[in-house]
């Protein structure tokens, strides 16, 4: 068997190994963070549970630190009361990205974790099994309630060869996103072997996994070796190592192979992962603002390779510069060894540990701005500026390139690899652990926590029209979008619902409203991206009551169905083309959907008929019917 | 004659040093920061010089700092692109805070320096004359002309005896807000004396010149000794110094003595910095949010004091504590000894050296949670939060409490007032020289850079409505809000003046726009705080043509002067009582202001006249006339 497999048929609940077949698997630790976390709280508490039953629970705020307004504080004060009455370790805001934190202090090779962001997977660098979900599906495995998934594919990584000078781990996933595009992993896990797995540190293993998200893959994995160990000796914990590989005759669905000396740096250009391009095609470029960090580049070593590159340098008076170490313990390390001084030396400005400028929470560059940044995502309008070029790179080529105020190919740079062993330092001291008895802890609730919406039970016949036709890769930034003006407000879905299409499809609320609802239209891949649910719970609140897409993103079919929204594909994707906004469909009759994968849809006004079709268990169906998996479990209970 | 006499006199162009006449002094040196300096270049620009005409100009960036979408960094190219074309140095974003920077690189014991905010004050720690003004009084003294001010009182504040342990220079000052009250330093100086002064380092003067500002007072000054010459060597500035104090028979106007051994940390209370109370009285009142920092606390000593506290200390679980050093020199001399590893390992998210949460821009506390703050002002709302309560305290008193979380009188604990000397660490290598030829320049204006607005010459008759009538102490905070929904808009007038009132007179736009216009009625010490010009310029925009109050706070009653609208004081306090909003007054008639400081108003809708007195000189009316300064310099052209 491979890894995957190891791992899975150790915490298969239902199912079988049969890619595409539907299972269900034991979750032993949960992950949430402040933006989609105040929602999966909600739901574990309308569970009607006292404590959480997993191994390990935690909750960290990272997201919604700058605090414009009273909703930021609002929501840490609930997330912290909550998690102390559930007994979820809370880890305090600043104390660093929960995927960061998570690898460097809870994550165990051979276990299972869900977590309600994308880049969950993160903590496959070190063989653990990790996936992203909407907050309902962490709130269920809070719960004791298996994951629900289908099998995927378990795709073979092959790495041979070294990564040259100037080249860095980042550069393995920007290739992976070139071979593959945004949709090229979806129902795909991809497991990472060869010699060249050998060359890479727990932190360089990271930064591919997390991108993983970006192929739209259900995870990324490593096995867990002597690299692990020594990761986890760093981290005082050697005792959470154990070693796990794929066996010597594992076989695998599908296959890929990467020769890493033959890897140059790349960049990933505007507006989309995918869109990669070599440095050399863009050397010389004026740049305006370079930022370096969140959950993808912000590890000891990934700092440490920019601080070498700008030691003794100065940034270009054109470029702004930007660090968000990526944990408190990151950031002390930094302190001890002088590379924070020699960030600050460059004339960088020093960010909170926290996803900041990632996920538009400040750091918009100017207009018309080019930023170059370490994260993993460049999504229109995410960063906050809709006119600006914002190209995902690796740490080196951020650091050399804020030098000299242009794209710069760090190949070309003499300067030494090699940095300083990584000081120990271990502080959990911001990480507020469970306790016993939680019988006296009262749950904040502040003016910004609102109550969860209810949905309606699913109409027999849904006959609605079409608000919105999209085109192909609409991400959940552009369905609920994240960033300062919308971010505080995730725990508030009345006021989010103004925002949804907010930069593509304005008024799409005001126009919901006055229809009594609606369906939406989309092409390939849609609601790829980040694991928020909102992006189903916000069009639930506008009543949409149907997706009609050429095909859906893993984690936002899941939530669709979580929230009550019937998910149907295309039969015929030419049928795409003859529908316009504003179409009244028909779509007839959902009660059918326990037989047959089937249904028909009538569009009204330009009276013609096409098939839809459903990947629906019949445990789905029961969801949909009973208008969200919250409904559903009341109705079990 | 005292120290304040001295430079005024060497710097005197008109006028006589009779307190209470008018006077004009040339400026040596100009500061700006972003939210006030847009527009002060704008009118620069306006007045069509090549050259910056002063010894020194420093334009920095401190206040819009988080960048929420693309407006701050436009402003940020905008303002780095005018400073090279004109002459003035650019401190880069993240390189710290104006007064800090100022204070540790620029300011000059004897010399005059006009700053567009009003807490420039701060450099009279080294017995520099700082003045804070509006952003056009600051252009004016770019281009040459002199800042025409009333000869102000002269208090001598006399300090003897020593601090005790746990008490800090912020109850200095708080001290002499509990006694003054903030409109008591109106028209004043306040001159330090007393061997009490040798005990002060040139931080801990900084503390009470920075926050003299409170107090109303046109500026604060220490004497320049062999303290401010130890922090010149400090600062590698030697040579920039000269000694500088009162003749031994000097004569001041008013007299104030205080005994520093008899002070006890204190706190200004919501929602005023003169609501002064012991710490004793508020001991154990539980607390939420620690926030150390901000031009009035974020020196080398302030940072030194918080972090000896905290050391080996962790911060109390219902406690967030932010730092914000105030510049890049201070957080690299925390790192050199330690003091930010201290801050980081007892909890603190280290912020951006940047004004940050004392100008609202981040870091608002939770729905009614108490706030400790080393700030220098609380004024309703200015946290973000409106139901919040704001206390400004020492950062003794906030390290203290942010271990306890709740509120802890320093003087009861034992720890070691003494700390390392302080490292030396210069570095201006984000602070960009002007160069010679500028020629080549080209000044970049993003979408966020509107033009700016352009007044109507003043009516003879004023014929409006009271659109507002406001209560005593109306902050420029109340009239255009700070904050981060709000900031990001300081180049763009129109969307600012959308603003104005927003919390305490929603809708004060569009009723001004209902209305043509209007007249603003208020209490006493009208437009105290910030130097914000804006606080004139958005009503200006909204057609305000009058404001009638009891007492006007100094800048703001410049400001209005400035850009055309009439100020009013009533000669009767009683009549303020029978008018109401909506009242319609006709000021007749203004021509003849150059001939007499009484104008009759007539209430039409309560069929009353009443007098109201001005302060004007004919220059002031010729510039009323014009509809405000910038018109009137065209005329002049």
């Amino acid at each position: 068997m491979n890894l995957t497999q190891k791992i899975i048929k150790e915490h298969l609940i239902k199912g079988t190994l049969e890619p595409g077949s539907p299972i269900e698997i034991k979750m032993d630790q949960t992950l949430t963070q402040d933006a989609t976390g105040t929602m999966a709280y909600m739901q574990l508490e309308a569970m009607g549970i006292k404590r959480v039953k997993t191994e390990i629970s935690v909750s960290y705020v990272d997201h919604n630190t700058l605090q414009n307004g009273y909703m930021n504080a609002d929501d840490h004060a609930y997330l912290q009361s909550v998690a102390a009455k559930y007994g979820v370790y809370f880890s305090r805001p600043g104390n660093g990205i929960c995927h960061q934190v998570h690898l460097e202090r809870f994550a165990k090779p051979s276990k299972t974790l869900i977590g309600s962001d994308s880049h969950t997977p993160t903590s496959g660098a070190m063989g653990c099994l990790a996936i992203g979900a909407g907050g309902l599906d962490v709130a269920k495995a809070m719960a004791g309630i298996g994951y629900r998934l289908t099998m995927p594919k378990i795709v073979q990584v092959n790495l041979h060869g070294k990564l040259s000078h100037g080249v860095s781990s980042k550069d393995i996933i920007l290739e992976l996103l070139k071979r593959l595009s945004v949709k090229g992993g979806v129902s795909k896990v991809f497991e990472y072997t060869g010699e060249g797995v050998k060359g890479l540190s727990v932190y360089q293993r990271a930064t591919i996994t997390n991108m993983g998200a970006e192929l739209g893959a259900t995870t990324s994995i490593f096995p867990s070796d002597e690299i692990t160990l020594a990761f986890l000796k760093q981290q005082n914990r050697e005792e959470d190592y154990i070693e796990l590989k794929a066996d010597e005759d594992a076989t695998y669905d599908e296959y890929i192979d990467i020769d890493l000396s033959s890897l140059r740096p790349m960049a990933a250009c505007p507006d989309s992962p995918d869109a990669i391009k070599n440095i050399s095609e863009l050397k010389g470029i004026k740049i305006d603002q370079v930022a370096i960090g969140s959950c993808t580049n912000s590890g000891y070593e990934d700092l440490m390779k920019a601080a070498t590159i700008l030691k003794g340098k100065t940034i270009a008076p054109n470029v702004s510069l930007v660090v968000s170490p990526g944990s408190r313990q990151v950031m002390m390390k930094l302190i001890q060894n002088g590379a924070l001084a020699t960030f600050i030396q460059a004339g960088a400005r020093i960010l909170e540990c926290a996803c900041g400028p990632c996920i538009g929470m400040g750091q918009s560059p100017k207009s018309d701005g080019i930023s170059l940044r370490t994260f993993n995502r460049n999504f229109y309008g995410r960063s906050g500026t809709l006119s600006a070029g914002i190209y995902l790179v690796s740490p080196e080529v951020a650091a050399a390139s804020a030098i000299e105020g242009k794209f710069v190919d760090p190949t070309e740079l003499d300067y030494d690899d090699t940095f300083e062993k990584e000081p120990v330092y271990i502080d959990d001291s911001m990480i507020i652990a469970p306790v016993e008895n939680t019988d006296d802890i009262e749950i904040i609730r502040g003016p910004n926590i609102k109550p969860l919406p209810i949905n309606d039970r699913m109409d027999q016949i849904i006959d609605k029209k079409v608000i919105v036709k999209l085109p192909n890769n609409i991400t959940t930034d552009h369905i609920a979008p994240a960033g300062a003006e919308v971010l505080p407000y995730r725990s508030n879905i009345e006021k989010l619902s103004t925002f949804v299409f907010k930069n593509n499809k304005p008024h799409f609320a005001e126009i919901c409203k006055e229809n009594h609802g609606g369906i939406i239209v989309a092409g390939e891949n849609y609601g790829q991206g980040s694991s928020r649910e909102h992006a189903a719970l916000a069009p639930m609140y506008l009543q949409i009551k149907a997706v009609i897409a050429k095909s859906f993103a893993r984690i936002h079919l899941a939530n669709l169905i979580n929230f009550g929204i019937l998910p149907l594909v295309f039969k015929d994707k030419e049928d795409y083309d003859f529908i316009d906004e504003m179409d009244e469909l028909m779509i007839e009759d959902t009660s059918k959907l326990y037989e047959t994968n089937k249904i028909k849809v009538y569009d009204k006004t330009k009276d013609k008929y096409f098939t839809a079709l459903t990947s629906l268990s019949n445990e789905d169906v029961d969801i949909l019917m009973a208008g969200g998996a919250l409904n559903y479990i009341k109705d079990q209970q």
